[in-house]
C-alpha cells in the first residue's frame, strides 16, 4: 500500500491519538479571563522549558513574531534588524510594517542561517533624527529558508553580547527551536539564554493542530497579552488546543532526534535516487504493481492539494536551495504520517515520504519533477 | 447541591460532549493551504446560513471585526461609523485605529442598540480633503452593551438602503446574531440581507470553545484571507475547532429559543428576589441547609474567577445600564442587578440554569452585591 | 470702490509688508541641522510666550496636532479624548488613526466649545486589555466649529486638574489661542498653564503666510522633532517663514482686540442688515451705484475662488449653521483685505472685519444666502 | 579673507537675492483652497519640466517620497523595493513603515547607484498570502549615499520596462534630478520618462529655502494632495516659497553645469591636496597670514554650526567613510561629477566655492580631520 507522505511543510502534521485524548479530557475555561487551566499549564511549561519568566499561547507563529515586534519596537520610527531570508521578512506579509509600523532592516543571511555580526553592528543606528531607532534584532532557529539549518550556539551568544552592549532586545523566531535543541543535544533553555523573547510553534514538527507560544519576561508577556487581544488572538476555551500542545512537548519533542535520523536516511536515499537530477531512475525503485507511478501521480493531481504541491515544488526549485545534508528541522511523524522535509534536502526533493524508510518504500521524481511513489 | 452559575459572560461556555466527539473525529488538514476539510465545511455552512458567497474561520470575534474594517476601509484616511456603545469601539482596544489605521466615528446608540439614521447620513463625509473617507458603517446585533438588544429588522433594512445610496458597505458585528434570529423567529439570512459582511461567533452562547467567522462576498473573503494571515490568524489543523463550531450550529443554535425562555424566567425570578436594592431579602430565598450562602460565597471568593466576577459586577453597575425587560442574550437587568446571563445558552446552561429554574433555586445578592446561590 | 472681503476663513490672510521685509532680511540656515537663527528665535519666543520650555516650528496646525498625538500617545492601543466638533476629529482626515494609530474617542461638545468633565472622567479607561489606553485629552481654543468660542478659563483649569489626577496629558489645539487671549484679556501663558502641549498657528488671523508651532516641555519637543522629520515637516531655510511669524506675534497679535471690535461691529451690522433671515433687505443697504449687488455677485462667480466660496457657504448652510446672526471668528486683515466669516456663526465674536466698517462697506446676503458686497 | 565653505550638505544653500525679490513680490493665496497662483504656477512649471500631468508642492523631499509611497502602495500588506543605500531607506526614519505601513524590501545598491535588475525581478512577489504585495520600485537620481552618482539612462529605461511588465509603479527620488540632467545633458523629462512619479527638491543645490515637488499623473496627484493634507503638509500662502522655487528653476538650474565644473576642479584639488591621508600638507596651501589655520579653526568652533559640523565628521568617521580624501559627506566624485557639492550650487556658492576655485584657495584637513581653510 502506498502512503502519501506530504513533504511540503511540517505544518501539515496532524494531531496524534494522544493529543486528541488530551484535547477532550482537559479542563478548559475562558482564557481571555485568564481562567483556562490547560492554557495556564502550557504557558508555565513553556516558560520553564525556555528558562524565561512567562509565556503566552497564540494562534500562530506569525502572530508570535508580530507580537514580539510590537512589544520590543515600542517607539515610533523603530526598526528591527532581521536576516534577508527570515520568515519574518519573507513570509509574514510585511505585517511588521503594516500592522506594527516597524521598518525591517535586512542583513544578508549566510547559508547557515547566521549573518555577519559586524554588519549588524554597522546597522545599529545612532540618535540622528533622520534615522529610525534600532529596537530589536531577530534571528531564526532552525532557519527555514536556509534549509532548516541550526544556528551555532556560539554565534547566538556573540550576537546576544552585541545586543546587550547596545541595549537592543534579541528575539528568536524559534518556530522549530526544539529541532535545534534535539540536533545540538543542548537544552532549549541554553540555546535561548541570551534571547529576550522567543517564538515557539507547536503546530509544525511537533504535530499539535494549532498554536504557538511567545516567551519572555513577565513585563514582556504582560504587554504581549494586550497585543494579542488587539490583534484578535485572544481565544476562549483554548485549552482544547493547549492540551495538544502539552502532549506535543511531552511526547513528540523527545522523538525529534529519531525524526532527524529518519530524515537523514531519507535524504541520503533521495540523493541516491535522484543522482540524475530530475530524471526517473527506474532501476532504483521498487514499484508496486497495484499502484503504479502513473496512477499514483494522477491521484495526486486529482487531490486538491496536488496543485499546491506542484506550485510549491516549482517555487522551491526556483530558489535552488537545500543540499542533502540539510536535514534538520524536518520530521517524520510516525503517528500521523504527515511529515515534512521542508526545504530540506536537495533540490529535487520536496516530496512526500516517511514510512519510506522503514517500509523500504522509495520514491522517484519524473522528469518534470512530479513525484511518483510506491 | 449548589451549582455555580457563571453570569459574567456567555464567552465562558464550554464545549459539549457532542462537540468534543466531533473535534477528535473530524478530518483535518493544513488550513493555511486551504486543505482542512472541516474548516472548509464550516465556512460553506456559515456562508450558506447567512446567504452570502463565502466565509472565513478566524480565532475570535475581535479579529473578525478587525478584518472587516481592514477590507472595507481600504483607502488611506478612511473612517467607519459605529455606535458609541459598540464592541468595536469600546472593547477592541482601538485596533481599528492602531492596526487598521481607521478612524472610528461614533454615533450615539439608543437604548435599543440602534442609532439615528439621519445622524448617520449627516456623518457621511464628502470629498473635502480635510475629511476622512467614510468607508463603512457597522452595527451590532444583538447589541451587547445595550443589554443584548435585538436590532429591529426594519431599522437594519433602512440603514442598509441608506448605505447603498451612498455606496458604503454595511458590516454587522453579529457575534450573537443567532440569538437575534431565535428571538425574532426570522432566519439569520434575512436579518443580514442588507449587510455586506457579518461577523459571527461560535464561542459565545453557542458553546464552541474557540472561533468566529467573517462572512461576505467571494471578493471580500479573498482579501479577508490575506488580512487574517497578516494578523497571525491563519491556523493549521483548525478543523479541530471548526468541528465544534459545526456542532454549535447544528445542535446548540436550535436551542437558543429555549435558552431565552429560561433566561427570562431567571430574570423575572431575580427581579422578584431583589425588590429591595442591594439588600438581601432572605424571605425570598429557599436556602439549602447543606450549602448556606456564606459558605457558598466563600467558595466563590476562593475561586480565581471570583475576583473577575465581582469586578465585572461592579463595573456593570457603575454603568447604570439595563432595564428589566432586556433579557435577550444575557442580561436580566434589574436596575442594578446587572449580570450577563451569558452561560445561559450552552451546555453550562443545561447543567446550571435549567437546574436553577426547575428546582426553584433562586439567587440573592448580599448587601455587598456578591452573588450567593443555592 | 468695492473691496472683496473674503469671509471664508482666516487662513486666507496674507503677509503684511512688515512680514515681507522680515522674510527677506532675516538670517537663515538649515533648520534640519538646527541652524536657522530665525527659526530658533521664533521657537524661543513662542515657548516663552506660552510659558513652556520649548517649541518647534512646523508647516501647519494639522501637523502640530498630529505630532502632539504621536508624542503623547506613545503606547500601542492608545486613545485620545476629543470633542466631537474638534478640528482634530472633523478636519484632519483621521490622521490620528491612520498616521498615528490612535483611536479618537469623542465626547459631545457643548455650544461653548467645552464638554462635560464628568463625561471625560467616565471615558478614561482602566487597565482592561479589551480597552485602549487613554493617553491624551485635547481641547480647542478658540473652538472653530463651535463658532470661534473662547473656552472658559475655569473649565480649562478644572479639566487640567482632572487630567493630572489621572496622569493624562492635556493638549490644546490653540490654532487661534491668541484670539482667546485677546478676548479674555489674559496672557496666553495663563490660559495654557495646565496644558502639557499647545499648537499655535501663525497663518490664520495672525496673517503670517505659513506655519504653526507646537509647544511643550523639552522632552516633548525632542520627540516632536523626530516626528516632524518622519512626517516630512523638517524644512531647510524655514527662517524665511519664521521671520513672518515673529512679526505676526509682534505686530498683529496686539491688534487682535481691535479686530474683535471690528468683527463685532460687522456682526451687528449684519444682524441689522439681515433682520429677515436669509432675505435681502434692500432698505438696509447702502448700495453703490457703480457696483450693484448683482454685478458684484457676478464678479465673484467669475473669480476662481468664488466657486469655493459659494460651495463653502452652501456646505455651511447645509449644516444648518450659517444663519445671518452667526458671525464668528473671522478676520479681515486690513493690510490684506482677506478676511473670513468662516462659519459665520455666533456671538459675533472674533471676527476681524475692520476697515470694511470704517469704509462704510456693508454686506448683504441675497435670498440664496450668497454674499453681495459693496 | 577666509570664506567658510560649508561642505556638509547642499541643503545648507541659502536663497539668492532674486529669490528674495520673488518671494515678496509674487501673488499668494490660500493653497489649501488651491488658490495660491504662485504655487499653481510652480506646479504647472514642474509638471511640464518633467513631462508629467501634474505636480504638488510639499514642504520637503522626505514628504514627497512618503506621499509617493502612500499613494502607490495602496493595498494593505504592500512592499516597496528600494536600494539598500537609498535615502528612503536610510534617512527617512522608517516613515514608509511607520506612517505608510509599507515594507521596504532592499536590494543591494552598486557603487553607481543602480542595482541588479534580475534581483529586482526575483524580488517581485506573487500572490501567495504569506507575502506582501510588491507595489512600487523606487530609485534615486542622483544617488546621494553612492556619492552623487548619476543613474545611467539605459538602466532606468530597462528598469522601467521591467516594472511595466509587472504593472508596478516606478518612483524616482529625484531630489537632485536636475544635477543628473545637467550632467547627462539630457532634459529631465527624458530621464524620468519611464517613471510614474518623481520627487524633486528645490531646497538643495537649487538654493531655494524650502520645498519639494511630487510629480505624476493627475490621478496620482489628486491622491497625493489628500496625503499631503493628512500629513500636515498643506500650507497656506506657500506662494512665498514657491516663488523662490520658480527662480531656482529659472536661474539656478541652468548654472548646475557650471557648478559641476567647479566641483570637479575642487575635487581634483582636494585629491591633490590630500595625497597624504589625514595629514596637513602645508606645502600645498597658500596660507593667509591674517587668518592662519588655527585661528580659522577656532572660528569654526565658535560658530554654532561648527559643533554640528564636527559631529557630522565624527559620525561619518564612525561609519568608516570619513577618510581624508572624502571631504565631508559632500562628494566630489570625479567619476560622476554630479555630486553633492552642498553649498556649491547656490548663492553661498557664488560667494564661496567659486572664490575657492578662482582664487586658488584650497583646503586642508589637519591631523584631527578638522577642516581648515583659507
Amino acid at each position: 500500500m502506498a502512503y502519501i507522505v506530504d513533504l511540503r511543510s511540517d505544518t501539515v502534521t496532524k494531531p496524534t491519538e494522544s493529543m486528541k485524548h488530551a484535547m477532550v479530557n482537559s479542563a478548559v475555561g475562558d482564557d481571555v479571563f485568564g481562567e483556562d487551566p490547560t492554557v495556564n499549564a502550557l504557558e508555565s511549561k513553556v516558560a520553564n522549558l525556555l528558562g524565561k519568566q512567562a509565556a503566552l499561547f497564540v494562534p500562530s507563529g506569525t502572530m508570535a513574531n508580530l507580537i514580539a515586534i510590537m512589544v520590543h519596537c515600542n517607539k515610533r520610527g523603530s526598526e528591527a534588524i532581521v536576516g534577508n531570508l527570515a520568515h519574518i521578512y519573507k513570509y509574514e506579509q510585511g505585517g511588521a510594517a503594516h500592522v506594527a509600523g516597524v521598518l525591517l532592516s535586512t542583513v544578508q543571511n549566510k547559508p547557515d542561517g547566521t549573518f555577519d555580526l559586524q554588519e549588524v553592528e554597522n546597522r545599529i543606528r545612532g540618535s540622528d533624527i533622520h534615522e529610525p531607532i534600532t529596537s530589536m534584532v531577530a534571528i531564526e532557529n532552525t532557519h527555514n529558508v536556509c534549509g532548516g539549518k541550526v544556528l551555532p550556539l556560539q554565534w547566538i551568544d556573540e550576537l546576544s553580547e552585541l545586543c546587550k552592549r547596545h541595549s537592543i532586545p534579541l528575539h528568536m523566531d524559534g518556530a522549530r527551536l526544539l529541532n535545534a535543541s534535539a540536533y545540538l543535544e543542548v537544552p532549549a533553555e541554553r540555546i535561548v539564554r541570551g534571547c529576550d523573547s522567543v517564538a515557539l510553534c507547536f503546530s509544525k514538527g511537533l504535530s499539535a493542530p494549532v498554536g504557538s507560544a511567545i516567551v519572555g519576561s513577565c513585563h514582556f508577556i504582560q504587554q504581549a497579552r494586550r497585543m494579542r487581544k488587539m490583534l484578535g488572538g485572544g481565544m476562549r476555551q483554548s485549552g482544547v488546543l493547549a492540551a495538544a500542545a502539552i502532549v506535543a512537548l511531552d511526547e513528540i519533542a523527545p522523538k525529534l532526534a529519531l525524526d532527524h535520523k529518519r530524515a537523514q536516511r531519507l535524504g541520503k536515499g533521495r540523493l541516491q535516487d535522484t543522482g540524475r537530477r530530475g530524471r526517473n531512475r527506474e532501476g532504483d525503485l521498487l514499484q508496486r504493481q497495484d499502484d503504479p507511478p502513473d496512477s499514483a501521480h494522477r491521484d495526486i493531481r486529482q487531490r486538491p492539494l496536488a496543485r499546491h504541491y506542484e506550485d510549491h515544488l516549482r517555487v522551491q526549485g526556483a530558489r535552488g536551495r537545500a543540499s542533502a545534508d540539510q536535514l534538520v528541522h524536518t520530521n517524520t511523524r510516525h503517528e500521523s504520517w504527515s511529515c515534512m522535509f521542508s526545504s530540506y534536502h536537495s533540490t529535487s526533493i520536496y516530496l512526500y515520504v516517511p514510512l519510506v524508510c522503514d517500509l523500504q518504500i522509495k520514491f522517484v521524481l519524473d522528469r518534470d519533477r512530479k513525484l511518483l511513489f510506491f
